[in-house]
């Protein structure tokens, strides 16, 4: 032993934690790489990055990697450096108690929060229900027919509702006018959506009825941010006669016991759905809903699972009007929202199909009485309670001694919302104690310890108007009754996770979504009550921890994409892109060129990026790719001249939607600088630089990266998703802010593009325990295990299905695209009958006909190894096997295990008239150990989109 | 809303955790208890248990119910009083890091904690194969052929050794003799187990070699409790010659750096796995293990994973030499350990999985520099070190001084080993580091900041002989190297798990078992740092609120029992029937009634009753039952009166194992007491009575209680079980105590039975959660509500399975046995054909043959909601449908779904030959949707049992 020993301070360190991030084992490495044709790493990322962008010698300037168990104990500090102070500041984050079956069967389950966006249905059965579960529930409280599968926040929803109030209705006018009793960070969020677009904003007392004048639309809440409940039926009722739609904002809790909005003509209800369980987490995330009346279903912004079919007749979840999507509809997209959130919707849902209609409505009316009992309180000593009616928010009048009350109750751990000098709300939640009645009324000087809570509690009624009390039902579909033990849900909750394939069961080879590893380490601190238990309007004081966590998050960042300036607010990629592109506009205008207004985007890019431009008031104009995938320098030239005197960005991503480095990159930025442009690079593919090249060194201004792809935060089956942008100096100005914390950005920033001012502040750990534990050369050998990894399988495949666009030196990025069309022309099998056919062999499909129709785009990140590569590979040659026996008329044409896959158990104990065997059928790898059975055969998109239904289907329709 | 208006304080209590806790909602108990004939669960447990022992009126003397919420902040403050120092103090228990996957997707997984033991290998192949991987770990570390499934700790797997030497050797002589150098709490519970059994313990110094005179055994310490390594070769060898075996104890992180026993002629080898990743916690549960040289195979205590296929000719595992297990063997029985500790079994094999063998080697060599390292700056500061040789632990001879220096070490956070007024031990683990040696250092006096640790580290060389260099391979075995990243891993233990059916998909209606729901609020703290870091013999000062967990539960048991005081330290229901039946014996001799050895058992007992009286040194009466199950009256009479002069004890059950309230039990005990006898009730059954009546009230003396069935810690694939003894107060001085812990048991004790102070300290927190949850009216309703479901399966199954054995009033208790021996005789199909069936509808199997061959005893328990009691009942009542065809003569006896159950997915696919269809063999109840498959046909035992193959076979093997 002696020999070769190795130093202690050495040994002390353990097993790196990348070491257990990276797939590939050394040996396995030295195969992959042997295959790709280099002999390292280094000479991999010499050949295929160029040279013009690569920084060779780069050491990023970040902390020395630590072990799981440090960053584990470090986080732990800073957790407990938080301060839980009891949360009745309300503005639509209460305190809440997740039960903690969802806590650990969803929130902790890899099968739930590694799941991707459920594109292909056939496996994610189990979330699409849950949704399903989600979308009934939306839809049932506020009384509405059709609700999406959930929104980024209230706030964004609330702007949505804007801009689709305005496609949706008939009006000309470009008035909108808002509640002046609305949560304040919904109106600012909505006042940055709506500048750029041209509208004309009006936040106006309703209190004395409708402005005058033409408007298209009208906001109201419900209850508002006063907390004073309104009838808002007649307000509806005249805006509707003056040619305007209405949308609400409706608190869902509140709607357990209040006429719900669709009942009194509201057109769109959004909201949140935070205090169904979803811990505050000082912001977010948590799934916001969106509702429409009938006729608006396709205008919906966001994701729709719908009722449909499969190839046997059985009944069959999947995302309907996918082709509303935004890649789909690029510069035509009216909202840039493709991200859903979607783990948190599933926990709201489980937590309404836990307690059930009776046990939601107790905890309404536990939350009303609390606030009754505590208005009553107030009343007995002499203070002003503002508003006679009200759910769970109480306005006090104390004239110029509001902020004294406020700091009383701190002292007795109690946050309250200080609305201005003589006013003092306070919200209650499910977390709510009779305990904490008396603290506040301490906190107004009353003899608290003096008051008989029983007789208060006898003496005062109820404060819902008896016109709004609810009076029709809900959640009356059987799955909100069938769950109501723990050992019931935790079954329910396993059995739709057994229905899907997330990464804990195949790698998920996505191209453009990098679903990597979501460690343990990472994700075990966000449902610690440090994190978790936080309001995101409580006073930065309460936060060390968490703050300590954005601030590091938000320099590292800045050290790895070598920006100036990074803002974590940003709660989705497709919100960094506006916010990005809302910096560059603010930036132009402040140098006086308010008229640069034309955004130039490659046709390869991804459609989230037009419309992002779009709402951001610009105009787009397509600049062309050549054959091989890389922009037209030419037709770049000639766009650029003609638009010297108004270009105000080009929006690229790097490396290219195809999966290339461009040599061109930084030409690119300099002619779009010389011309008075800035730049944007998406920074969806930073997964394939880090280490390696910068982009604010090679000629970005601006871009925003995603969490969830490069920095493991997981997709969670279709969100949470974090789009923190990063800013070169000239643009941190520009930064997105917030109304009630100063401190979250630049005083002459954006205004806020989220409701939080931190955005998805709790599962920031996750990304800052990533860069945490791996270090400047953990992430840049992730980096360059990602592309050996990709090349590696461009290799391996491209016999078979030829790779579509390779970089100068024959190499891809971290990523290359499969292409199909010559398989498709000649035998008929087309992109989806192989993605359809790889869930028989158990793999999840890479990404279908993204970027280019008819091909595959494969990802296999670093985080598989060479077994699971292999796999993959395994199962493609499989398919293309399978394939040439079509071609080769062994199997007919239309019947082959290609075109009716996938294969369910159920198919393959029926009668069997195939021309291929059962087992070919099934086990296409000769093995049946492992097999993964899909639920449901291929499933009948078409049908589904003809015959909307957005809800629970009836038991009997399983038949 | 204000005419129903609920009082505040009853809101603000929400949801109570025994409405989750207790599947049936109120409208399904009314259907429940109509299809039992009565009318309230009050009148159920008037008619079904005598009121001879029934306390009407009963209100237990326990807080009132906690919620989930309140529950874990009340466990989290205890959690946090405890001060985890770093734990230096050696003997057994070190630091270990949990890789955070295994903590997640393991200890924090139902999937594998609420798993039963696998009886059933078809559907529990996943942990099957995780405890052969286990069984392949230890074997090939220690170098010996065979090692068993876990024991329940190294101490205890010592007094096996010690009990497998005497019947596995040929030596006539009654003397065992024990190395010095042996944990002290090994040698004491060696001491405990030898006395009763006339095992004469010589503990001697081995330095200068073996004592003279004949003996059958010795048991060497490899390294010692010092922390010597010493070379035992010589003295196996004499030992051998002069006619003893040997056993081993040895330290498995050691064995990676040091030459194995087996390979130096031990023919046993026991320890313990709680440094491989599994928390200290207290003392436990951890894994311990033992392994055997070639001819002891058949003698192994405890579980025996082996090798065998399946109907199809393939691969697949089961529980070997399964006729040895206790309630088979009964009075025969040699052990009495019938538990394991598969959850950390599982734990232990995936570290080494993860790690592998040069990983474990690294973490090896970590802990050996550690300690070389610390010895070298002892030795500079003039320090004695006392042995040249250790591996991990060293003695530090400091004449006068060794109180002073452990008291500094405290105050610098490190706890270390008074060993005696002269000597201090210190021992380190993989949480060791250098800043832990600095504090020892300064402890002792030393300018520990002025040293050079790298020059140390230099200057000292290892401290393990050169002779005793390990050189033969280990873990060559691919599942050690095949999951190394997390995310392998992840899959891996995903995979597993789904081979496996547990609470999470299924009621498993164990009669005599008590799979009930294992609560998420109970789980979570378990995993906590402040319960999960505490080294058992680390002073109580550091442990305030694990002890007062501790106390808490102890104080709770002894009042839902009856009995006067309670230890908690047995963590297997095994060992409480020991301490219990030991403290009998004591308290007989204490009254100078030594002769009292007879321990009368009926002939309807679990067979680890009499194999504990056996070890409890009594000589086992049977007495009869008549035809209904119940104890014949006149032979018990007649038996107490041939046995007045010697009688120690009776020992039923209650209910009886025939799950009957027996009316008699208030008679039997006063005739047991008359004749001078004591009476022991097994506890096992407690589930029916809590709130109801109490053993200490009704006759009995003393009790097991099964925390692990009655009180929610999860069966974790078959251990960690926890027996904890009640007994009234003149059997309180007789409770087991603890050497290193005074305060664990009272003076005059009978010595620990389990080599931690309070056991299985560490998931206690379940039980404590569980009453401080469900209070005493929560425990009562639970445990009614587990009669009325039990007599439901019986009313419901009667006319297709009679019920066997029922009480006066008709009613059975918590469980019922269903004859299935007249099916068995008019057709061929047998208890195991339905059994096996039942895996075809996704239904885990009820006990088979016990305790009456060819019946079935269901248990359903209050978890179970009346839809999945419908669900088995159904599954049962179409079972007996296809055995009618079978007697009808549609299906052949030999070719229909019951015989050739359970169907796999392959052989679905495959060539089908039966006279049933595919259908009917894989959907019986006529749906696919939620089908369970089995990854295996029907095991051939017998094959197994005959050409025993326990480790990993090749991979081959699987072709």
């Amino acid at each position: 032993m002696t020999s070769d020993r190795i130093p202690l301070a050495a040994l002390e360190r353990g097993t790196p934690f990348a070491d257990r991030h990276i797939g590939p084992r050394p040996a396995e490495l030295v195969r992959i790489l042997d295959t790709v044709g280099v002999g390292s790493l280094d000479e991999l990322a010499a050949r295929a990055i160029p040279a013009a962008i690569r920084e060779d010698g780069l050491r990023l300037d970040l902390p020395d990697p630590a072990t799981e168990t440090e960053a584990l104990a470090e986080l732990r500090a800073l957790a407990e450096s938080n301060r839980s102070l009891a949360p009745m500041i309300g503005l639509g984050y209460y305190g809440t108690v997740t039960p903690p079956v969802i806590r650990r069967n969803v929130l902790e389950s890899p099968a739930w929060y590694t799941a991707y966006t459920p594109y292909q249905p056939e496996i994610s059965q189990g979330r699409l229900e849950a949704l399903i579960n989600f979308q009934t529930m939306v839809a049932e409280l506020v009384g509405l027919p059709t609700a999406n599968a959930s929104m980024l926040d209230e706030a964004t929803a609330a702007a949505e509702a804007m801009t689709l109030l305005r496609r949706g209705g008939r009006s000309t006018s470009n008035r909108f006018v808002v509640d002046a009793d609305t949560f304040p960070q919904t109106l600012a969020v909505i006042a940055t959506r709506a500048e750029p677009l041209g509208i004309d904003l009006v936040v106006a007392d309703l209190t004395d009825g409708l402005p005058d004048g033409e408007f298209f639309g009208v906001l109201l809440s419900y209850p508002g941010a006063s907390g004073a409940v309104v009838d808002h039926e007649p307000l509806i009722a005249e805006a509707k006669s003056r040619g305007a739609k209405v949308a609400v904002t409706a608190d869902l809790l509140a709607l357990t016991l209040l006429r719900p909005p669709g009942e009194i003509g509201a057109d769109v209800v959004v909201g949140t759905t935070q205090r169904f369980g979803v811990p505050m987490g000082f912001g977010g995330p948590h799934a916001g809903y969106m509702a429409v009346a009938a006729g608006l279903e396709r205008q919906l912004p966001g994701r729709l699972v719908g009722v449909s079919t499969d190839a046997d007749g059985n009944l069959a979840y999947r995302l309907a009007l996918q082709t509303r999507e935004q890649h789909i509809r690029r510069e035509k997209a009216t909202s840039n929202i493709c991200t859903a959130q979607v783990l948190l919707a599933v926990v709201a849902s489980m937590y309404a199909v836990y307690h059930g209609p009776e046990g939601l409505k107790g905890i309404a009316t536990r939350v009303h009485r609390m606030a009754a009992v505590l208005a009553g309180g107030l009343r007995a000593g002499d203070v002003e309670v503002v508003h006679e009616r009200f759910f769970d928010t109480v306005t006090a009048r104390v004239p110029g001694r509001a902020a004294d009350v406020v700091a009383r109750a701190r002292e007795l751990e109690v946050n309250l919302r200080l609305v201005d000098a003589d006013h003092v709300g306070i919200a209650a939640g499910e977390t709510t104690t009779i305990a904490h009645l008396r603290a506040v009324w301490a906190a107004f000087g009353l003899d608290a310890e003096g008051y008989d809570v029983t007789a208060l509690d006898t003496a005062t009624g109820d404060a819902v108007p008896a016109s709004l009390v609810r009076t029709s039902a809900y959640l009356t579909h059987p799955v909100f009754t069938a769950h109501r033990s723990e050992t019931a849900l935790m079954r329910y909750l396993r059995a739709l996770s057994d229905k899907d394939v997330a990464l804990d069961r195949s790698m998920i080879p996505l191209g453009s979504c990098t679903m990597k590893l979501n460690a343990t380490a990472e994700m075990e601190p966000i449902t610690w009550p440090g994190f978790a238990e936080l309001h995101p309007f409580a006073p930065v004081a309460d936060a060390p921890g968490m703050l300590r966590v954005i601030h590091d998050l938000e320099d590292w960042l800045a050290t790895v994409t070598g920006y100036d300036a990074v803002s974590i607010q940003p709660n989705a990629g497709s919100q960094g892109e506006f916010a990005g592109l809302l910096a560059i506009r603010a930036y132009h205008r402040s140098q006086g060129h308010g008229e640069r207004d034309v955004c130039l985007i490659p046709s390869s890019a991804h459609g989230t990026n037009a419309a992002s431009a779009v709402m951001a008031g610009m105009r787009v104009v397509v600049v062309k790719c050549d054959d091989r995938g890389n922009i037209d320098m030419a037709h770049l030239r000639s766009t650029v001249e003609a638009h010297r005197d108004d270009l105000a960005a080009i929006m690229i991503t790097y490396p290219s939607t195809h999966g290339v480095y461009e040599d061109t990159v930084r030409e690119v930025c300099g002619l779009v600088h010389d011309a008075g442009g800035q730049v944007y690079v998406d920074g969806a593919n930073l997964n394939a630089l880090i280490g390696l090249a910068r982009y604010g060194k090679f000629g970005s201004d601006v871009s925003h990266l995603n969490l969830h792809k490069t920095f493991c935060i997981p997709h969670g089956g279709g969100g949470p998703g974090v789009g923190p942008i990063g800013v070169r100096a000239h643009l941190a100005p520009f930064l997105p802010n917030h109304p009630l914390q100063p401190t979250a950005g630049p005083e002459t920033g954006v205004g806020p593009i989220s409701a939080a001012p931190w955005g998805s502040a709790s599962i920031l750990p996750i990304s800052w325990a990533y860069v945490r534990m791996m270090g400047p050369e953990g992430l840049k050998r992730a980096t360059m295990t990602a592309v050996a990894a990709a090349n590696y399988v461009a290799r391996r495949l491209d016999e078979h299905f030829p790779v579509l666009y390779t970089g100068e030196g024959g190499f891809v990025a971290h990523e290359c695209i499969l292409d199909l069309r010559p398989m498709t022309k000649a035998t008929g099998i087309t992109v989806d009958d192989v993605a359809k056919r790889l869930a028989d062999y158990g793999i999840h499909a890479p990404t279908m006909s993204f970027p280019v129709a008819g091909t595959l785009m494969v990802e296999p990140t670093e985080s598989e190894d060479l077994a699971e590569l292999d796999r993959f590979c395994a199962a493609m040659i499989s398919i293309k096997s399978e394939v040439d026996k079509v071609a080769a008329g062994v199997w007919p044409k239309d019947d082959n295990p290609l075109v009716n896959a996938p294969h369910t158990a159920a198919c393959i104990a029926a009668k069997w008239e195939h021309v291929y065997t059962r087992e070919e059928a099934a086990f296409p790898t000769g093995s049946s150990a492992g097999k993964v059975w899909v639920p449901v055969r291929r499933i009948d998109g078409a049908k589904g989109d003809r015959n909307l239904v957005c809800s629970c289907p009836p038991l009997d329709a399983y038949a």
